[in-house]
């Protein structure tokens, strides 16, 4: 059994974690950490947990977190650059949900995430946690940096036509809509309920803090930098992310359905369906799937890419998990393969 | 293994027994049925199936349903009644998720149901599954009722305050609100999202079908006759109902939390919540719990019982495999502990 | 033209009120105050009444109050006891939304709000601002203490049974949901989008602020007191509030849908639907009505009444407009026009 | 007063059209009619409009709907087409809700609605009601053909780009994303509320009907052929569309907003937000305004024009109005005052 602590495990992400551990075969829970809850169990603070996990919040100070096999972090970004070279030195193995070590250049993660990098040592270490991208490297390392849920649904639905050189590359398009739990359980006025639910607004049209990682990870498909516009919206429904991509063609000629077909037939996540089929977020709530179609209306110059996932599960706590199975060795869907909720 | 069909299984019930079967770890998926979608791979038309499912939608005359141990019956009433004897006499089991078998007298059925009983006969044999009331004659019989969704959740909240013959029996009131699934899949212009949305209503005010059928579990409770005044909701949510109960306390004095929290305590799929709690369906999304609270407010005479379920998993699907594995002497809870989907 | 101001207009009942007020054909709008927010277009922080009002907020200190006609207090409870009487005393009309004088007697509005009462000396004077009930009254007042939105469904809903001594009045029952706006715009966990979409519950059970307030209007009606359970619970909807309520019939042989019909024939605002029908809140969006049905389950003992109406509108910012009409001596639907949006 | 009538209004434009005529001042409703529900009240079948129309639904047949200054055709794709001439010729103008008329091509027509095009010999003279674009010609026609919801939102958010010759016209994106009630009230397994509540997807992303009748718009712009890529979604929410535009521009150095606020500072439907807000669709919620809002991300060559309407009025119901107050020279804004609802 591997031992595993959650840090910070009072947010949507923590507490999809539990959801997914608790049932998890190789998995035993040892601690889960709040400073504002600790003393409380979890299941009072979240009844759905009731009669599943028996388990006190304790003080991240207090847990002995070091004896974990591995941590997860599901803290807001800033925390686990303070924490994890601790535990890393300790001997735990670390998975960070947070934004802290995503990006390799400390200044451009200055920029975008507004404070001084607490360990900028450890960033070359880290490994990008996408699996259908970087799957060798997960299972080398020690500390890995899960990817944010936008960047891993435009990532894996741009790579097939970036691996194969198949389009511009200065012109990339990412409209991405995003459910309201993937902006946190933090109280904010865009998401209480009487603002979100019965309308849909685009935010951060601007810049928004994903866009250097997808970048990042884009540019790493085609060995050169990518222009890309990013804009992300915020849909009225809970969990779930859909993003619509848009690509020039080189040669309006390629067969697109059979190009992913091909590049997903060995992903036990990524799901590339019927030609003329469009995903839908609700296929794919609760479960570790990302589901993809691609179109090329009127037979034009322009793929047009559809993926969708759950935020809170291929985009976070599922993946997260998935990198764990691959760090330990074992069957990557070990403990994934809860069916999506439908209706 | 245990070899099982379903019948009619394109609507939300029968999805949702798809779902969880899937994953139980002892049952073998023998045949799903349904005359419209015949030939056609169950996850072409439920995409949140894809890669859970290899089976095509078979004829419900080709399928070999007489070869399977048990037989669910997802369809609309007045179909079961027609099927399910000729499987019984070739040695099926049979739980029908239908209404055809929950009333003992075919005139009531008839009155209710607008149409003669098909099978009369084997009304008495069969057995009321609600295994919180009947678990001892659910295990002897080859014939389950498996109950409505209302009167689960009308039931399972009354019955402390009923079998202590703690409340005046001839003013029961039940305001129970559902989500839209409840409703079926059939196309109705109530449950078009632009009815349904930001809206919310009562209907069949003066008298809905489950009536009869609440009654008649509440008499058995109490040996006697009741007056129940029942009034149906529609919830603009997909699923979950959410049941307030309120009765005439014969004497204010009794410890009413103590009272359900020993009634239900060796019940795995009953939860009485901590005193003051009020439960909410979300947090049974998913899972086969039904989850209680009792109020008396201001210490009056009145008890006020909240009680909510998935309408879908304990009040239909989950609670007709939780019937299942009492039939085949399995431990009740096999197969049936996926956690609620939060949030 | 009445000279209006609305202190605390940063609510969701204070921009109703900016909303239904703007095309009233006889105001003129002097001043809108918020502290937090003085300085600003009101428009800015409120873009759907970008292009219907130009006023900046002002500090309810700077602003000449005292020389409005009339001013509204939107403001959270504990605000207008402060300084309405200073108003008042200058001239000024005022109708108060908040609770501060709704409730006759100190030691109870004490109670239940926590704190001391500040100008206990006008609640003998304020007039309960509940037109169907009290309108005479309200014409002659300077002080008009507006219903909360569950007292005035719920009242509406029973006052033709109380007026006429036809039920049981010491087991009313209110089963009442509310959309979220009732719970106001202040951030809380529970008024969060994933808290609250997809979900439904009780809340309050044991005991809610609006109680007192409902049973003091009820007594009104009878002349004795009367005992009342009351359960609010919150929906996934916006706007709307449904209640059902119940009472035990004195003679079971009252034609209950005429009842209803004569008593509000009259009444501009509140609406009684065909035999049969049921309302739902869509069918009051936006508008100033309050729609009822009555039924008598299975001919009983008991009469359920169904009454809805939006939460903002009939039951706060239309029917303080309502009665700023009939202070000023305006015909009462005077600025109240506007049609339910469906769907 | 000009004598209205409406052909079709069960519909959500039709019931949309009575909404907003019922209190323009200067309109008769002569009569509404309806196949389906001849006879019955309007009222009786949409509850919102109880007590505000006393009309009951005539047969088209009947209603001497030539007789009408104006005739309003709220009608399935194909019914104008064949009524429209005849009263044309009788003397009444006609405002076609329709697609019938919008496109100059009747070849064109039928390739996209599968159908032969039944007055051909009009489409020449059928002006497209897009008053920001067509105002002369509308005030000069008999013959009005209403823009469709989603076209109506691409040019106007196009519009200042296109007609100043600033972006490339070959690589044209609209992301658009509608709400169910543009997909109208006919019943579908898409519309249902268990389908469409808590997810998202694109449909028809190969080609949807709209994309000639906004390719013809832009190309009117521009004097030259466009490339478009139009994906149509579908959002959870009941009313509102927003469109997220994409285009190259040619010169990155543009003031972009200028130009939107200076193209638009004299309609008075289209409202350009202050630079870096974004529009959300429930500020224009029961409202005729379209709110746009422009960006040029990290100062690059795309520009990403946001714009919202909401789809029943602008994009329906409340522009058919705005062009009928242009054809009868009454101020475009008569009877279309109504404040979005917010919350």
């Amino acid at each position: 059994m591997i031992r595993v602590s959650i840090v910070g495990a009072t947010g949507y992400t923590g507490v999809e974690l539990v959801r997914l551990l608790a049932t998890h075969p190789e998995v035993e829970l040892a601690a889960v950490t709040s400073r504002g809850e600790r003393g409380k169990p979890v299941a009072d603070i979240f009844p759905s947990l009731r009669g599943v996990i028996d388990l006190d919040y304790s003080d991240p100070e207090d847990a002995a977190l070091a004896d974990s096999d591995v941590v997860f972090f599901a803290t807001p970004n800033g925390t686990a650059m303070h924490q994890a070279p601790a535990l890393l030195e300790a001997g735990a193995k670390v998975i960070d949900l947070s934004a802290d070590y995503r990006l390799r250049d400390p200044a451009q993660w200055e920029h975008w995430y507004g404070q001084q990098h607490a360990s900028p040592g450890y960033l070359d270490e880290a490994v990008y946690g996408l699996p259908e991208m970087n799957r060798k490297l997960i299972g080398q390392t020690r500390l890995v940096a899960n990817p944010g849920c936008y960047p891993t649904v435009v990532q894996l639905g741009f790579m097939p036509l970036l691996e194969n050189d198949l389009v511009a590359t200065d012109s990339l398009i990412a409209d991405v809509k995003s459910g309201v739990s993937g902006a946190g359980r933090k109280l904010t006025p865009a998401t209480q309920f009487c603002a979100a639910a019965e309308s849909f607004s685009a935010y951060a049209a601007a810049g928004h803090r994903h866009l250097p990682e997808i970048k990042h990870g884009l540019s790493a498909m085609t060995g050169d930098t990518v222009g890309l516009v990013f804009v992300p919206h915020l849909l009225p429904i809970i969990r779930g992310i859909h993003a619509t991509l848009y690509a020039r063609l080189k040669d309006p000629g390629t067969d697109l359905h059979e190009l992913y077909a091909r590049r997903y037939a060995r992903e036990q996540f990524v799901d590339v369906l019927p030609q003329g089929a469009h995903p839908d977020t609700a296929s794919v709530k609760g479960s570790n799937s990302c589901r993809i179609a691609v179109f090329q209306p009127q037979g034009g110059a322009t793929a047009v890419v559809l993926a969708v996932e759950d935020n809170l599960v291929k985009g976070a706590a599922g993946q997260a998990i998935q990198n764990m199975n691959i760090l330990f060795g074992l069957p990557e869907a070990t403990g994934l393969t809860q069916i999506a909720l439908w209706p």
